[in-house]
């Protein structure tokens, strides 16, 4: 399980002083692009790092961050100037991700008909910010959002020792660290119509500022899955090829590897069910070449439009019942659960200070509880809890 | 902020072996009458223990506890044999929840018209059970739920010495508890009708085994609280006077004491709201004389029906719009978010394997999330996330 970093499009919240404030990292499969989660220096408040351990390069500390202010306008980029060339491996991931949510956004739009994306800028002071947008309640969506975030900041010496080794005798001081991430929830109106999530994101240390000749640290996470409440076996092949082929231009490990990651990684575990049908999922990515994975990420982020929209094209005007609706619903809630239970970048936001409405518009417009719900054996709800409860090879 | 007990109709989920495993005391403001959170005896599982500081009396730590089995038939009592005669403290207070069980539903049932509750037994081949009640989709309520358990267990003895304060140097064996309680949420369809939740609790240690002559340990806990979408004075003012009126002819620091425990506590941190409009809550109560205090939960518990019903007989056919049916949505979200992120019952119980079913039948049957939603000020639903921003005092 993997359980490292992520920034988000957080404000520090108004009770926070002084406006630099320490934040930790954490991983994010929800709305953020990257998810940083803030939190006072108060140390009884950061009780939150110490319940899961650390895995691989995974970072779980404090960092320094600024306070993010809106924007009017889109600016070309958010990098700083100090960060080089455009050849960069921060700047191209940054023009990827940027030209991936043009790209979503505008597939969205086009399908939905009616919605407009409604867009808000940020930016910090000391470089960085973010897009995120919104459709509402469109023709096709009741909720899609799609964000982009750049987040610089400085994290303690403690995590770039951990993430050098637990060995490492040096003592550095605080490490700057660039974050940068895309990410999306779409939830689909029509009960026959999936919901989509994709994240992806890279993170890059600078040398300690007191030890320049140490080595960067940097690494890739990311994923997309899919959660239907009705299967449709065409659907769900169509998408976990889409996924597989995009894994296998880069290695023939990758795809059951990272299918088995996001089965494991979006479990529900107070109900032993997936969230949904799965997809892919990564983290903590640095074991291979870094010309490979940023291609392997941008691969991946320019499948999303390909392997969801055919399966909208086919479900989003089908007829459907009052039952179809609210068994959707339920699902809904699951999500709900998940995200809000369990998916680290959203608890580590709420409970420490991220920027509530850009986390929480992971959430459906609409969702549903009802009492010792049990679909009867056989029918096509049970098949759907079956295929969470029991994850499936779909190719 | 209390940190302590409570006890579930919770079953051990499958994974978990042996049928007797270790659980959790935590803080219940849910559904279960008490909520025990199970956990495996894998010492990595037990971080949420260390969460929180314990306060007071609260204990939380690992106890041993059987599994739950259907019953068709509600027995005449929960307790144990040995428990003494029916004038004990544990039986008046079994006595207690289950006549008020009684009445609150038969209440609910005569209000609603239409929906009935649908019962589940459950008993423990060493002692206890308990009873849920859930009415779901009937004329006035979308989900109701009143539970009762009792619930028995062994607790380890660094629980029990904690309790008797950290200096204490005696290391008696394992500790027998009992707990029971009632525990009830009422959510209206009507969008002007208030949710409702109420639960109240009793626990107590039996001496150690090995050192029969150390003292036994007891608290009470609880409390009742209104959360509406839309305020009137009128509801509000008459809600929190019988809340104050029981108080009263107890204590007059109880009102005010408890009042403002139960606005910190259903605290939605991350929003910087209150669920709702508060009412009264306590919890690790034994500085006062125990006959009071159990007459004094006993008149809250019995206070439901006045506080309550009079306000759903006054809003639960008043005509409203798709505005006011959004905006109560919202407000579920909420309910949802406290439950799932902040209530220590339902995150205890989920991160460790409690009866699902009982833990989020405290869930609304619908809620909803909408982006960046704002009231407009000066509306009154801008009114209502006033008050629970800012609390007031409405007697």
């Amino acid at each position: 399980m993997p359980t490292s970093i992520m920034s988000t499009s957080s404000s520090i919240i108004p009770h926070l002083s002084p406006p630099i404030t320490y934040c930790s990292f954490s991983s994010s499969s929800t709305l953020r692009g990257i998810s940083l989660s803030f939190f006072p220096r108060n140390p009884s408040l950061k009780t939150p790092l110490s319940m899961n351990k650390r895995t691989n390069l995974s970072v779980r500390s404090a960092v320094a961050i600024e306070k993010e202010t809106p924007q009017d306008e889109r600016p070309d980029t958010f990098l700083r100037e100090s960060d080089g060339p455009s050849s960069s491996v921060r700047a191209r991931f940054e023009k990827m991700i940027r030209d991936a949510q043009d790209d979503v956004c505008t597939a969205i739009e086009a399908v939905d008909g009616g919605g407009k994306f409604k867009e808000d800028v940020w930016s910090r002071a000391g470089g960085g910010g973010g897009i995120s947008r919104v459709l509402q309640d469109g023709g096709v969506w009741e909720k899609a959002g799609v964000n982009v975030s750049v987040v610089y900041g400085m994290m303690p010496p403690e995590a770039y020792r951990a993430a050098r080794g637990e060995n490492a005798v040096e003592k550095p001081g605080p490490v700057p660290f660039f974050a940068a991430g895309i990410s999306s929830v779409l939830h689909p109106k029509n009960p026959f119509a999936p919901t989509l999530h994709f994240n992806y994101r890279y993170f890059e240390t600078d040398a300690p500022k007191d030890a320049p000749g140490a080595p960067r640290q940097w690494w890739f996470g990311g994923g997309t899955d899919l959660t239907p409440a009705y299967i449709f076996e065409e659907d769900v092949k169509h998408f976990h090829t889409v996924q597989k082929n995009a894994c296998d231009k880069f290695d023939p490990s990758f795809y059951p590897r990272f299918k088995k990651w996001c089965d494991d990684y979006f479990f529900i575990k107070h109900r032993g069910e997936r969230r949904g049908l799965g997809g892919i999922f990564f983290d903590d990515l640095n074991d291979y070449d870094q010309e490979m994975l940023l291609a392997f990420a941008s691969e991946c982020a320019n499948s999303v439009v390909s392997a969801y929209l055919p399966i909208i094209e086919r479900r989003k005007d089908m007829p459907f019942t009052d039952r179809h609706k609210a068994w959707q619903q339920l699902r809904r809630g699951r999500y709900v659960e998940f995200n809000l239970v369990y998916d680290r970048g959203t608890t580590f936001g709420l409970k420490t200070g991220g920027r509530i409405e850009s986390i929480l518009v992971s959430l459906p417009l609409t969702a549903r509880w009802e009492y010792d719900n049990k679909p009867e054996e056989g029918s096509e709800e049970w098949k759907l809890l079956d295929a969470c409860i029991n994850p499936k090879e779909w190719i």
